[in-house]
């Protein structure tokens, strides 16, 4: 099978980055993750955005702290008053405390998240080694992303970055688009999808004088979560949503799926790593070619896996059996693919581009 | 309490239309309900896009046929092909068929609608008697919408009539565009809004240069059906999502709600009549008022309903309990509002505008 013989190099630094090596935003918090990083080469540098996760450090076994944004906070308030804690009672039976990420009640609807995530900028001139930012770079604000801000994907064109990213709060999880020129200040442009959606790519070029953008709707009752295609004239209003790409039953990509990384421009196509789970929630990473010239075109779609969570950071960690990213840099041959590693650290790959252009062109005389 | 002093004048004629009045789009299959029309003026009629929900007629009691778009089908082949019907075992115990509407799996996921909806003009000169197709307007078409399209809106703006409609599918449910100057030629515009999404109303003018659309996200596992508002430069791109009204604990409307009517300006704001059910699932038509400027901002929104099912073809039918309206015209001082009966019918009621704007000032100085 042809699809093995693609190497898959783990960087020997790996993890790159962990929860240690990041200064949490107050000195009473604990950094419980840090994953799912946005990539950009800028300047000289490789810059991750990562999503950081936090929580209050948890000193009542009886209680479990749940940090949110603090909506009554002024522009003039000091930024020990961004955040805030609530204390839940451990003990009560009307709560469902099974899933480390999450607080439900007995109905399932989910009540507070038990981290609440920004973005913080990591800089590297190796692409390996990487400075971190003391401080947050980009915190929630507001109403609609009072629980956090989670999972960025930056597309670069010219001298500008476009961030997607899932802004989350009681209200459910939509698409919001931050830009930059410089990484240090951002101008937030509002919600471009409405909830529940994810994982939204922005194609790094116009394409027949439209921008495309790649998105994961969740819908609810009828339907599942599989990749989407919109278009733009604008990036800031989207429409002509067309579904692009499904699960696959009893495939290793049977029951989510997502983007994933930025799409790659190669000669063959656009080249799509997206990540897929099963049914026991194992997080891979898979590989797609989108047409050129109509991207809402899948023309060749690997059969197994790319990548399969196996090294002892990618088994174990705070939600374990996870390959997640967000983005992923090219430099000569090879695809530098950035991760999250089981919802805890960040980790890197390198996927020689010849190889996995093969494996795709062997799938599609097959399909 | 002054919005008891509202009147509410149903129809004489209620129900104006009801599934007899239709003749189905095969002759073995049946109308199981007309409801849920979209309202506009045209020349000197006043037309009903309706809501036709058929299926073939159940002649086997072992088995459920349940009609789906055949994707098969293609351009030249007679309109007899255009829906298959497929047969479900009654006795298989993997199947939920206590909900009238669907046929779910054991796991709650709806396998099948047991109808399928088009849409089809009925033409009146006085809004009571109306003259009906006698064939569909506008047929599903495509994957997207193969199990149905469905609660059509209509917005005028010059001699332009813009339709937004709910297409179904095993992906979904999403927000389509449909365009038409005359009710007889239809044009496809494509999704305007990834599922889950229903229930959106566009604005009849450009406020500030800008369109505006109500529409209501139904979230996946965070987030309630709630009202949201997009904005769009050129009604096929929309963006800038902001959450615009929610679900009151203890209300008549602390379940689920949607845009209902297309927003009528009035000198002092936009009147949105809109839907609420509660607990039991009971539909109510309600009022608020959005700024005129502003419409993303609510200016008042009245406590109670201000239609409750009450008549006998509101309280009994296919789904019961429901008023569900998704168009209504001014008349003088008289909105009147057409409307779904219980899944079942069409009806209307005429409404003092100058009442409705009073309860709605009251309810401004108390809020």
């Amino acid at each position: 099978m042809i699809e093995q013989m693609i190497e898959i190099q783990r960087s020997s630094c790996n993890p790159l980055i962990t929860p240690r090596d990041v200064t949490p935003s107050y000195p009473d918090w604990e950094v419980l993750g840090v994953f799912n990083a946005g990539v950009a080469r800028y300047q000289d540098e490789i810059i991750l955005l990562l999503r950081v996760a936090e929580r209050p450090r948890q000193t009542d076994p009886q209680h479990v702290l749940v940090p949110v944004l603090n909506l009554d906070c002024r522009d003039g308030d000091s930024v020990e008053s961004v955040m805030k804690t609530i204390s839940i009672d451990k003990s009560d039976a009307d709560l469902d405390l099974s899933d480390p990420r999450v607080i439900r009640d007995c109905s399932g609807n989910t009540l507070y998240l038990t981290s609440i995530s920004h973005l913080r900028v990591a800089r590297s001139r190796d692409g390996q080694r990487f400075v971190i930012d003391e401080k947050p770079s980009i915190l929630p604000e507001g109403e609609l992303e009072s629980w956090g801000i989670e999972d960025p994907r930056i597309t670069q064109m010219g001298d500008r970055y476009h961030i997607t990213y899932s802004a989350i709060s009681e209200r459910g999880v939509a698409v919001g688009w931050i830009t930059t020129e410089d990484f240090s200040t951002f101008t937030r442009e509002g919600l471009i999808l409405a909830p529940t959606n994810k994982d939204a790519a922005i194609f790094p070029e116009a394409i027949g004088g439209k921008y495309y953008m790649l998105h994961r709707p969740v819908p609810e009752g009828i339907g599942k979560p599989e990749i989407w295609i919109a278009e733009s004239p604008d990036l800031r209003h989207w429409g002509n949503h067309r579904f692009l790409m499904g699960l696959r039953e009893g495939h290793w990509d049977d029951t989510r799926m997502g983007a994933g990384c930025v799409p790659i421009k190669t000669e063959e196509g656009w080249l799509l790593l997206y990540h897929g789970a099963d049914q026991s929630q194992r997080y891979c990473m898979g590989a797609a070619l989108l047409s050129l010239e109509e991207p809402d075109r899948v023309i060749a779609r690997m059969e197994g896996p790319l990548i399969v969570p196996e090294a002892e950071y990618e088994t174990s960690g705070f939600f374990h059996s996870v390959i997640f990213a967000c983005g992923a840099i090219v430099s000569g041959d090879q695809v530098i693919m950035y991760y999250g590693a089981s919802d805890d650290s960040v980790a890197s790959v390198s996927v020689s581009l010849p190889q996995v252009m093969d494996a795709l062109n062997h799938s599609k005389t097959k399909g």
